[in-house]
């Protein structure tokens, strides 16, 4: 086999692979794809109502003379998480995150106000949890805030192992339709 | 007294109704701000976690050469509500609206799409109300979301008499913190 200098091989990977891959360059917008698919099948079949926040821009100029078009703004910082909603009548509160590493997660993914956040909305009685997506292993895991609270507080460590997961997370799996059926899990997981 | 040809009086209104003037010219933005810093009040003082949803807006063209600004973009309609959160365990789900009109509020300002959120939300359980001011009036009501979407969908008449806010509403009062204190009509209304 002929070794490329950039170190690519010709051969054609399997589609889901390829998928995965992609998504890992793409630091993670395949698995929002994903995500919004099966709010948007759930929401079709009236199972709940989960909507993404739209991503905030501070606009600093707006063109009056071309119907309001924004010329000079740029991308704030979620303070929040990305995704909430009403599901059997419980408050649901979730983000989505994507890691290309094999063996644990990066707690820098996670903002010192997304935390706030979530403290703020367990003590309100609503459901956290992380949607996290090992992208090159192909694995994504449900797994209660609690759990990643208690390790961005009180660990020393700066990533979560893929064992914790593992042990205290659940294993989701892609499907047609919905892509993710996460609710499932929140339901096995939270007893709704 | 001298008659000014453009209609305006150099007479200095009282704080309040001048401000409540401004708020209708600028399309209920006052009371959009009244609320946010009600949230935040109720946000530090631990009692419920309600965010206003960022304004979407359609990024069409960004120059990464200056730090991902975003040159060319414009803004999208919110196809759900402006605000929503969690309270006592519960999903809230509400809009705010002004109106400059003294005898009803006109049902243009609702899209069918917020109708559709709302109906969705409310099938999951959740409590969904809407707070609408009447700014010449100087008057705010929380109303149950029920009573715009039964209107929406069966009246003839295109605007929602004052008088309905007045019997089937609550009229909220502004005070200093929080500066609309609608969660005790909440509390009211729905017996939390």
């Amino acid at each position: 086999m002929i070794k490329y200098p950039n170190g690519k091989s010709p051969v054609s990977k399997a589609p889901s692979t390829k998928r995965r891959l992609q998504n890992a360059a793409n630091r993670g917008m395949g698995l929002e794809g994903d995500i919004n698919l099966s709010n948007e099948y759930y929401k079709n079949t009236n199972r709940a109502l989960i909507t993404k926040r739209p991503t905030p821009v501070n606009v600093v100029k707006v063109d009056y003379q071309r119907g309001a078009r924004i010329t000079d703004a740029y991308f704030e910082k979620q303070s929040t998480t990305d995704y909430n909603g009403v599901y059997k009548g419980k408050y649901l509160d979730f983000e989505a995150k994507s890691t290309t590493s094999k063996t644990s997660f990066p707690l820098h993914n996670i903002s010192a106000h997304q935390i706030e956040h979530l403290n703020r909305v367990l003590a309100q009685g609503g459901i956290c949890f992380f949607i996290v997506e090992f992208s090159v292993l192909n694995r994504v895991y449900l797994i209660d805030a609690h759990v990643i609270i208690d390790f961005y507080n009180h660990e020393t460590r700066k990533s979560i192992p893929l064992e914790i997961f593992e042990t205290k997370g659940l294993a989701l799996t892609l499907s047609f339709s919905p892509r993710i059926n996460y609710l499932d899990a929140v339901d096995q997981f939270y007893h709704l």
